[in-house]
């Protein structure tokens, strides 16, 4: 018999949820990992960075005191207390993983996971970790040994892309390692990237009073968003002082005592800008390497395992989750995939995920959140369309806030009623966004959501609002 | 020819809403008020409230700024200020109102309105406002006198119902029009009534530093809630320091100079509290007197009219909306039932609404949010329940964000798995009870709600674990 019927490399989110849903379905499991329970989601991404966000929200009503009728004197931060703060949250989530793993009997293999064969594992001591040395074993993690498993789950994430000649150095070129956790606050930084990481340390660091520059490749900030909604975000990020460069190639980084001189070139010509720090968030890649997959001959495309959806590789018992299984690739993506990977190997009936029902959140000020095709995208898919608009300002609830601006779009097929896409920009559409993503699910037309009773005042009134406007019946517009 | 096809009775969300959708539809509509466009909603209640507590909110987080990694000195609050901005954002509001009524070509007639007959109103001149002196008409309406219109739309709403021997008096006893605009800040506090609007004011006053103490005479604070999300809340409301009663009355109050001393009893027996002043928030009644709905014949019920749920009274041509047509007292749904009636004069194709599908949201600190039946009110209806709970401590968002106390509980129907109710208590829950409410309208159940993907890392995501502890899959509790 073998050790267990699963086990996962990697106990990021993919990894530790498909643990538990496996241990829920009565496998014997052990999820492998090296550093970290709750992966870079809840070490070094998703999580931690909210956490320094949520700081520069509350310095920011600070700043605007008396825009609420409050006062107060001498507002200032202390970037080791926000840094500890951040790092207290990921640490206190990360022992809630392991009390998780424990209490589902998931088995924790402390060290560096590799597939012998299929049905084999090996488990080496690991030599290093993100902050260094090698980090120590939970407490009642089993160590490095060969371990069988009928099934095996490659959960393994990805990491941050390298540009040649911009190499990461821990000092001057940061990722979002070391951008989440500066020693002190950088004067000026310059942002390689605008996807949602770029974004995000481009807000927290020009909230506490940083000059930011923000480099994209595309024409388009948010190269995945909306072109109006990211349009908007530009406009305000602008308004806030970020200086913003799209379709600019960062083609020479050069090290000075204490800064990086960074030469740009776009359309207009070469110019070159100099900062403290520059942040390199340009995408990550699938961590497939080391993990024997050549070898067993497991399929690949592009850095990733390539799967049918549910997991499964080209390879009998060998299943890939995540970041590693290709785009998107975001933790709720992971998670839900993980599910349906282990409820694919219990021979529940499963079906993939369909892709276009996975939103998409960037936690900046303004946030944006998204689900479904853009303008853009369902203009190439061939539909006739139906757009809705609604603006903040019209909202009661977000003038009541002190939060005007901002707006929500919906695009509807004009043939069927069908909602094809949702997107947002402005404060906490985070949180609104999956009211459309579950009508989404729910194949729901305009008909049904202009029946639907949004609580006053609230602003996802505006939701509304947007599929009343696609049309022609807008209230507050 | 008539003057209007639609003449609507009161310009409250009710009121004005109906108006925008009847010129939508091609209606000659006029709308008319004595005192306020956008109605006690606008002006007294919803918005500025929400504006208050937005204050208190930024205050508390002050008040909490170590926890950030941030530090300020002398934080205050000017409640001149506080108060002032709340009437701005209202005044914003109002005006904008004025606004839609105009670009949709909607009339405004000011002054006090009543039906004389099917078919015609009589407008005369206003004597008096909330602020005491009648107020100026908006530019461009029109005066007293009569008008005709084929349809007539009460939409008078409602005003706080006053207990004998307890009546406000602008000064010591309170209702809801002199606690939204306090010219300093009592010490204490003494509220009777603990749904929404009572709820409401003592986090509002307990957040600035009030001593408060909410009398509530059913045995659950907000009485209409999840008898157990209700003793959740209570319990973080008891930390704040606010003291709660429940099944208590008072009996008695005496004014004295610059305080109440109400007479309290309970099953325990008797007991006094003296207080600076008292906010009388023990519910509202319909605005039916002086209408001339008596002399027609409208038949009422209990201080309302009734209707049938599109608006149609027994009397032909005579319509009512919103709270005045009864519970649940609601804005939104108000403006749902505007529309409704609108959409029946016109011939459209139109059900009524189902009532459990009309959410409630209580903006006190934590939220409280909800939809559809609570446990007790399914059990009695007599099903089989799956009921489904998760804490914000399990929610990485909520840790992130500082705010780890709150719990979302779902009820399903055990034999269908038909999404029977949904209740919420902890930050940012208003914004998220829609996901549910959509869910609810496109007849969810269980299964599409676990397969539909919430982003991470968001509060939503509790919405998707407590529908999965309903059926024992619960990932992070």
């Amino acid at each position: 018999m073998s050790d267990y019927d699963i086990i996962i490399l990697g106990a990021g989110p993919g990894g530790y949820v498909a643990a538990i849903r496996a241990a829920q379905l009565g496998f014997r499991t052990a999820v492998v990992d090296r550093e970290h329970l709750g992966g870079i989601c809840l070490n070094w991404g998703c999580i931690p960075t909210k956490a320094l966000l949520r700081s520069a929200e509350i310095f920011h009503y600070f700043e605007h005191a008396k825009d609420f009728g409050l006062s107060a004197k001498d507002v200032s931060f202390d970037m080791e207390a926000v840094v500890k703060r951040s790092r207290g949250v990921s640490g206190r989530l990360n022992g809630g993983v392991g009390m998780l793993l424990k209490k589902n009997k998931v088995d924790v293999i402390w060290g560096e996971g590799a597939i012998e064969a299929p049905g084999k594992v090996t488990v080496k001591k690991a030599t290093k970790s993100v902050e260094g040395p090698p980090k120590e074993a939970p407490k009642g993690a089993l160590g490095p040994g060969s371990y069988s498993a009928k099934n095996i789950i490659v959960a393994t994430g990805a990491r941050p892309r390298v540009l040649p000649g911009i190499e990461p150095d821990k000092d001057l070129i940061w990722t979002y390692f070391e951008a989440m956790v500066p020693k002190s606050m950088p004067k000026s930084v310059l942002v390689m990237g605008s996807g949602a990481i770029g974004i995000e340390f481009a807000s927290f660091y020009r909230t506490m009073g940083a000059e930011v520059t923000v480099v994209e490749l595309l024409p388009q900030i948010l190269p995945v968003e909306d072109a109006e909604i990211a349009a908007h975000a530009r406009k305000r990020f602008e308004k806030q002082g970020i200086r913003i460069l799209t379709g600019a190639k960062v083609s020479k980084v050069e090290k000075g005592k204490g800064s990086v001189t960074a030469t740009i070139e776009d359309d207009k010509g070469k110019q070159t800008i100099t900062a403290e720090k520059l942040i390199s968030a340009v995408g990550v890649v699938g961590n497939i390497e080391n993990l024997g997959l050549e070898k067993l001959g497991v399929k690949t495309d592009r850095g990733c395992v390539v799967t049918d959806g549910l997991g499964r590789t080209n390879v009998p018992g060998i299943y890939a989750i995540g970041d590693v299984a290709g785009p998107p690739m975001l933790a709720h993506k992971a998670e839900h995939e993980g599910v349906l990977c282990v409820e694919t190997i219990k021979g529940l009936h499963t079906h993939a995920m369909d892709k276009a029902m996975i939103p998409g959140c960037t936690y900046c000020h303004p946030q944006i959140a998204s689900v479904g095709l853009t303008e853009a995208k369902a203009k190439e898919a061939g539909y006739e369309l139906k757009v809705g608009r609604f603006p903040f300002q019209g909202n009661g609830k977000a003038i009541a806030l002190g939060e005007p601006e901002g707006m929500v779009k919906t695009i509807f097929d004009k043939k069927t009623g069908k909602l094809l896409g949702a997107h947002m920009v402005g404060t906490e559409v985070t949180e609104l966004i999956q009211g459309y993503v579950v009508a989404m699910n729910l194949e729901t037309t305009e008909e049904e959501l202009m029946h639907t009773v949004f609580p006053h005042p609230t602003l996802s009134e505006m939701m509304h609002e947007s599929v009343l406007d696609a049309y022609g019946r807008v209230i507050h517009s």
